[in-house]
């Protein structure tokens, strides 16, 4: 658990590795949410009209994305409240993430964030109040009621700690298709107790009828080692499993090694909201979005991603996961590793198109 | 302004320059006005009692004593609610200071702060939810009535620019007994404006009965140019000129340098509090401290310190303007000045004994 909260966060800064410049797969993600997300905060405006609306991003990381999804809620509360003829609510954004996700990155953002939003609201819009929460969502971290609504994407994937009992998924990093049953059954009751404690968290902090939108990766089979969740993790297990036959990993090392992920699939997710009992659910569906996310302007700036689709895939996942490979592995090996990742990817993705599964889920707190 | 929001912050980290590691001063600060403090929570508790107390801190910094008073007044609400036979508020900490704050370095030091508090306070206490909120004082920062007590100490001195018509201020960095008279008027019309922007924000932020106590650098005389809160700068203006004349600063560049700083009297305070309107004053008063801060354990680490008094007076100022004084000068000179203010502390301390003077003002927001 503590190492897990410790390794456990984005690549900081602004760098060529870090997430903030490596995180165009999950803004594809997000915008792809964006109907759902735009119902359910019209839906609780309509309903509810607070005058100070508050909003919680969980899991809001160093990047961009962070800031992307407020400034849109924020702009259909704004149409639709002069729809209504309501004054602008106040608006407060809470932005969550483990304490040692780098907030600075994300604060030293804000006053050009704001004085963005004030130039796109124009005249009228009360001011928008932004704070940084640190913490693990997996436990209390709002007062009672204080909160209308919660967003989060690409985090509920992560689970609190990696499962105990994982000691025969040798050669694996994760839920992989050679993984043993107990591996599987590890990782499946980890998530169940992660997600319900989430679940009855939220519970206590959000107002009655506030909403929340969840996107995670998942899965749209029941078999939990299915290839549509496993694969990208099975690629860098053979990455690393590369350095292991080179001497550069000791095989012990390799064997104790285990990321805490999970892909859940719909109803493993909808089993959990009605076993928790304090939501209705409103939406419940599967996206799916290719591996490779072409963005035009960053294929201008560096043509290798252009002609290496790997490249891309590589980074976006480098940027997630290389604090807990660092953690585990020392930082010595990471450019190699990820070098040999990226071939991999790339001869894999020159033979077929593969896909991320997202899991999105809209719920509203029952009265 | 662009620049004060981007220079003016602690030595970030935790490093031997770092604020965290240099504030003994203001921690004594902090512990000389618990009693005005704790006057003032019990009051506030006694009189609104809230299920969810909401405490900011204003102008945290990085360090421990961000974390201090807070830990201070929760422990004096835990006391009196067990008296009054309550059940244990909710806490909400609110740490606030400007976007370029090391606030990372607060966020990684709070999982073993919420440890310690929940042992210290034992079974039944409810949990404390602490964030950060990145923004000026000087503008509204938290929603319409949504604080009970505001806490902020060492950073109401602070101006949120450097005052305007400052050109004949030739040899200072602050106000200084050879300051002409147009220079005075422009700093103390900048802390009126400040201060009374300050106050107005506030008043929409707090409750009614809601409660502020503010600590800050001050005066006792009413001639702003008075020994008692200029010398430690006019000291450091010597530094600076020192190096002037080695040829290592050029004199325009010097010349140019002024400190958004600005140590006002009672009665300058006590004006704009009536002027604004919006607050009762409980309590106004002066105190004094030495500008050596002994601390025994640092004594023992640091016989440097032992042997030579301006050791941390020296190290006190550096990690307060060091930024100020890079985003002007430069980097390459900084080791220079402290080694020469260091000097000059010295020999002054070696010849006759300095206070910094506080000013504490404790006020009640009307109904």
């Amino acid at each position: 658990m503590e190492v897990v909260d410790q390794a456990l966060h984005m690549n900081g800064g602004t760098g060529d590795t870090s997430y903030a410049s490596n995180s165009l797969c999950q803004k594809n993600g997000i915008s792809m949410t964006k109907p759902i997300t735009d119902d359910a905060i019209t839906n609780l405006y309509s309903t509810i009209s607070p005058k100070s609306l508050v909003i919680a991003d969980l899991g809001c990381s160093s990047g961009p994305n962070s800031l992307f999804m407020i400034s849109e809620l924020i702009k259909v509360v704004d149409e639709l409240r002069k729809k209504l003829g309501h004054p602008s609510p106040e608006y407060q954004v809470l932005l969550n993430d483990l304490p040692e996700n780098d907030f600075n990155n994300i604060f030293k953002s804000l006053p050009s964030f704001q004085k963005k939003m004030s130039n796109q609201l124009g005249v009228g819009v009360c001011p928008i109040f932004i704070s940084g929460v640190p913490g693990s969502f997996y436990s209390r971290l709002f007062p009672s009621k204080s909160l209308h609504f919660v967003h989060s994407s690409y985090s509920l994937h992560w689970l609190s700690q990696v499962p105990e009992q994982l000691e025969n998924n040798k050669g694996n990093i994760c839920v992989a298709c050679t993984s043993p049953p107990i591996v599987l059954r590890a990782y499946h009751a980890q998530f169940q107790k992660d997600f319900s404690m989430f679940l009855s968290c939220r519970a206590e902090e959000l107002v009655v009828g506030g909403r929340m939108v969840l996107m995670f990766l998942g899965r749209r089979s029941e078999n939990p080692s299915s290839k549509e969740c496993c694969y990208i993790w099975e690629l860098l297990a053979l990455a690393l499993n590369d350095l292991v036959s080179k001497g550069l990993i000791e095989e012990e090392t390799m064997n104790s090694f285990n990321i805490p992920l999970y892909s859940p699939s719909l109803s493993e997710v909808k089993s959990e909201v009605l076993k928790e009992r304090s939501f209705t659910i409103d939406h419940l569906e599967t996206s799916e979005m290719n591996w490779i996310a072409y963005d035009s302007e960053l294929m201008m700036n560096s043509p290798d991603a252009f002609f290496d689709s790997g490249y891309n895939v590589a980074k976006c996942i480098r940027a997630v996961v290389e604090p807990l490979l660092i953690s585990h592995f020392g930082d010595a090996i990471i450019e190699e590793v990820f070098c040999s990742y990226r071939k991999i990817l790339s001869d894999c993705l020159s033979k077929e198109t593969n896909n991320f599964i997202n899991v999105i889920a809209s719920v509203t707190k029952k009265g």
